[in-house]
């Protein structure tokens, strides 16, 4: 019994992709410029980033696939004005893989990271990627669109809440997340967010633990499968 | 005394950008065609990342600086065929803000990420936007090719090495980064990786706690003025 076919990074195998920068000077059309060359060469980008945003010279990132002839590709980079190196790289999927974020206070906050951080190692140990990333805040508007950002950032599988009380527009924000397909845990704490969590851990250090074992696909453990929802 | 004239996110304040995210029917040229279209309005894409990817509806999220006209743009994007919606969102700079990069072994990444998440927190109460983020990994190669990656991802400002031994490959990757203008941080360990970092410090919690130091604008400590290296 086996999950693997609904993930959907199984269906495009991370190996096909070409991972290159390209770093050129900056100006205003490069990323529609490069993407059109990338384009014509039948590439499909399913990652992008800018790196050094501001700066004289910006290094423009992507993640390729479906690519009909990569040293024609790199070539054709290479030749436009402006650009100053292409560079094959590893695929950031296949080094930072899949991530948890863990949003509250800096006290539980870090606790968690200590659990998912040790749990994260054990799964990377065995050919897994798996990255724990935090943010420590105040307030419930700032924690609210930070749940909501989640949603908009790469690789985000599991959203931990990390505090002692937490409601009204956060919890409409973590019911707006589940809906776009990230798994919601919440440490148990009074407000209204842990009733609109996928689970509700009580012991931080295991919250962090369960928020790994649930975004991997090697663990037994599905949030969906459990007959309990707080622990 | 303050060095805030040489931030450069300073020099772009973030208030003048435009963060919205376009929900698109899955198709290769989604990326060159929505860029084209900012592009035709004046826009200078400042940050764009794809979620979804993969997904038959996936969504292309963009900060843009200097738009003539933000209401024009989003009519244009809604426009095009297979544009399922577009929205305004606050931009990711202003939510997940800087970024402290912790790689290495479990044990010691989580202790580090104690310390940071806690420093963070200070920061982030006084209006800062510092993220702590982490990778537990194994073995020179793959920790050689996380730090050279954490160079390629958006907003990351200081890289913490945390482990006991660590040198090669690693070593070389480090002298590298820091090239590209990243702060390296090593754990007081076995191996070259100390030799090669900005600062090294023994303490680990207390390394968490001077990464954010260095990648916030408002402290007055910067690694390069410290009269010591290793603490």
């Amino acid at each position: 019994m086996s999950d693997r076919r609904q993930d959907p990074e199984r269906e495009h195998p991370i190996q096909d992709s070409l991972s290159l920068s390209v770093e050129t000077l900056r100006h205003k059309g490069a990323l529609h410029e490069l993407s059109g060359v990338i384009l014509r060469h039948g590439g499909d980008v399913s990652s992008v980033a800018i790196l050094d945003s501001g700066h004289e010279i910006e290094t423009i990132s992507f993640e390729v696939n479906e690519l009909e002839d990569h040293a024609g590709l790199l070539e054709d980079l290479q030749a436009i004005e402006g650009v100053q190196r292409v560079k094959e790289n590893p695929a950031l999927k296949q080094i930072f893989g899949k991530r948890i974020i863990i949003i509250g206070g800096g006290a539980q906050v870090g606790q968690v990271a200590v659990g998912a951080v040790a749990e994260a190692d054990r799964h990377n140990l065995r050919g897994e990627r798996i990255s724990v990333d935090t943010i420590a805040l105040v307030g419930e508007e700032n924690i609210a669109e930070a749940v909501r950002a989640s949603s908009r950032l790469p690789r985000v599988r599991v959203v931990v809440l990390a505090g002692s009380l937490m409601g009204g527009e956060i919890e409409v924000a973590v019911r707006e997340v589940r809906e776009r397909g990230l798994e919601v845990i919440s440490l148990n704490m009074a407000g209204s967010v842990p009733d609109a969590a996928d689970l509700v851990v009580t012991d931080a250090v295991q919250a962090g633990v369960m928020a790994v074992m649930a975004a991997s696909s090697t663990a037994a453990f599905r949030i969906s499968r459990l007959k309990k929802r707080v622990f």
